[in-house]
């Protein structure tokens, strides 16, 4: 018996996949195990674990004769005695067939993977639900941070009109090394590869805005009662920002950072995630390096906002095992049930981004002659782009100028059209950036 | 029948006092009825309210017809249709008797009473288990932020080593009104009680400390499995803080706050609350004016922040219905059942306020003459009290001048009794203040 406490029940856990994130799950409850046993009054059994590699799994747990190790799922979702699958495979496929298959025996799940819910989502809590049992995944957003549970219970009470997120740890680390180190982007992308905060070889997941945008799904799935998927999802990265653009933003008041941003308004939904200059008072400029946040505003409760890592093994383990503990503490085998639940009770439309509103700021090189400021001015006016500021810079180059333009509130299609016909004007030399302005009041 | 959907269960509430906070729950069950009723698939019915004064209660319930009001308390707690009794009378007498009777007979708890449960809340939650049911109170400590559940749940996997707070909002509003509007303590006070952030007759319970003191015992008692009562938690409030001080502080690149900070090393627990400076840097010298700020130290998690409105009736109702919501969504009355209960399994010792490690910052009067310095520093050095930085500043009166001591790391009592000596020296007219340093690195 591997039981720490005799008089407690067994609640058995098994294991697929055996990473990085997986590892850190296995130490927290190993190294855990009698005060955990202690606090929810259930033992954390780790029973079985599936891996193909079974050679990263060896090391780590030779000590513990008593876990089962495999190559095979199959052996962790055929064991009827498994209460807990915790998934940490990652991907969509082919997860989503274990998991599936987990929920259908009655086996509760949590996950860590966020393409995997935001995706898919929706289908998995259905066969959830089916079955009386329940699938939970705070790990996939924030990775420590508290935030699915809070939005399923204690904030449920409220109808959540805006969720605006700093979800990406390595976007984040980025611009803010931009800022700081005065680094272009690839600079500041290099050092964040050699840091092990973006992929060495492929890092467009995070830098392209599909793992922001993923956990942007997710949030705004719960916190607007209504199913949203990665397609949902307007998305841009951060790879055309600037050094130019963070310095300019930073002489205007503001800085650039990677947003989440779900709203509903009207029984409609907008999701987009894009870079943004945000006003430099508001707390959510001062989140740094790999910090994830993220804001809530709520009818009741008005704007709360959680803070923390958003990525690492330590805290993604903590967010899986305190889902393991929502399911451990009142575990009835006889009698499961429904933790949360689908709360996708709803089903809204989506505002497409051409027809949302924001302000934007506009850096565009230019001839230095009389005259350019009016013809750039008239296809603005005719678009009905209507300027708050401009500020004209000189260049190295010689009858060159940099102008930075501020919006007020257009309409996104109006805006797209008006910068199309700019590029085209012969003073023009070229539009640099357009990013959008949050003021977030 | 008031159900707004026939085929869901109704879970019956009986209210306890119908003031502030009352009113804000009722109009959130009320006002958001139906949409609380698809979500949680549970219909949330008003049963019965208790109140001494039944003015109060009529104008705002008068529509309602099939709510039973009574100035009786007994007609709630007898009952035996109320599946949950939410107490909103407040202090801790005669509310635990209500709660502790509503206990024993079978109910569940929401309450919002920080008084009761930092003074009783141990006895509350074994009568709670005894009769396997729960008292939840996540609206006690900092009003609509979801901090208990997630320390309950989310984070209960971790080790907590610290928690830092900012956690009463009228103290913050008048630190924040010293600082931008140049206030003196009295004039910031004075605004705080004209906009109804602080009570006009008798301030104290938020000034001198005593709210966020209790607010840290019920933090430190869950983060720490180990109960913590007020009488426990070491106190200073903000009455003794100064304009000087916080201009010094400033110079200094600190911010002053009233901090609630319980630390558990080696198995002892430390608990107080008192004003510090804090590094301009940290995120929590930027939460400002009303709002409520907690940080939190885990094992796994690292560091993570929830940061929201601490006060208020919307705030508040959110979270006393979110509690409400967490009995309600699984309820079964055949099978009751406890929820989080109690996660005060150890007792753990308390290292007193003395023994404590701090940083100082130490303002001071005195005569401007030659060796004046090497005589204060002659017991500081007796009293094993490194000093880090000292700068002395000219005042308008002839042969007087100010210094500004800050201390390295020492024992509290080994500064206290420093100052103590330093007070009587005839080179010093006063020294003005003396307040903690915290880094919290």
């Amino acid at each position: 018996m591997k039981n720490e406490n005799k008089n407690i029940e067994d609640i058995n856990i098994g294991i697929l996949g055996f990473g990085y994130i997986a590892s850190g799950v296995f130490s927290l409850i190993q190294g855990q195990k009698s005060y955990l046993a202690r606090k929810i009054k259930k033992n954390l059994n780790i029973k079985r674990i599936a891996e193909k590699d079974l050679k990263k799994i060896k090391a780590c747990i030779k000590e513990f004769k008593d876990i089962k190790v495999s190559s095979d799922v199959n052996d962790v979702l055929q064991d009827g005695s498994i209460d807990i699958v915790v998934e940490l495979i990652g991907g969509i496929n082919p997860a989503y067939d274990y998991v599936y298959k987990a929920l259908s025996s009655g086996k509760y799940v949590v996950t860590a993977n966020k393409d995997l819910i935001a995706n898919r989502g929706g289908e998995l809590l259905a066969a959830a639900e089916r079955n009386n049992v329940d699938i939970l995944f705070e790990a996939s957003v924030g990775g420590g941070i508290p935030i699915i549970g809070p939005l399923k219970s204690s904030l449920a009470s409220n109808n959540i009109s805006k969720i605006v997120g700093i979800v990406n740890g390595t976007t984040n680390y980025i611009l803010t090394r931009m800022e700081k180190n005065n680094l272009s982007f690839d600079d500041a992308l290099k050092k964040a590869q050699e840091l092990g905060y973006a992929e060495k070889v492929n890092p467009s997941s995070d830098i392209e805005g599909y793992d922001a945008a993923c956990k942007l799904a997710i949030l705004s799935s719960i916190a607007f009662n209504s199913r949203v998927t990665l397609n949902d999802v307007y998305r841009e990265g951060i790879t055309d920002v600037s050094s130019d653009d963070i310095k300019n933003a930073l002489d205007m008041g503001y800085r650039i950072k990677l947003l989440a941003i779900g709203i509903e308004e009207n029984s409609q939904i907008s999701v987009r995630v894009h870079p943004a200059l945000i006003p430099m008072g508001h707390i959510l400029a001062s989140i740094e390096d790999t910090f994830n946040a993220v804001y809530v505003y709520g009818n009741y409760v008005g704007e709360i906002m959680s803070y923390g890592r958003g990525a690492g093994d330590k805290p993604t383990a903590s967010s899986v095992v305190g889902d393991i503990i929502k399911i451990a503490r009142n575990f009835d085998r006889k009698k499961k049930g429904i933790i949360y639940g689908c709360s996708c009770f709803e089903d809204k439309k989506f505002k497409s981004i051409d027809d949302t509103i924001s302000k934007f700021y506009i850096l565009m090189d230019v001839v230095d002659k009389p005259g350019v400021l009016a013809r750039i001015a008239e296809v603005f006016g005719r678009n009905l782009v209507s300027i708050n500021s401009m500020i004209q810079k000189q260049t190295d180059k010689e009858k060159s100028a940099r102008l930075i333009f501020i919006t007020h509130e257009v309409v996104n299609k109006n805006l797209y059209k008006s910068i199309s016909e700019i590029s085209k004007l012969d003073v023009v030399n070229k539009v640099l950036s357009v990013i959008r302005v949050e003021d977030l009041s």
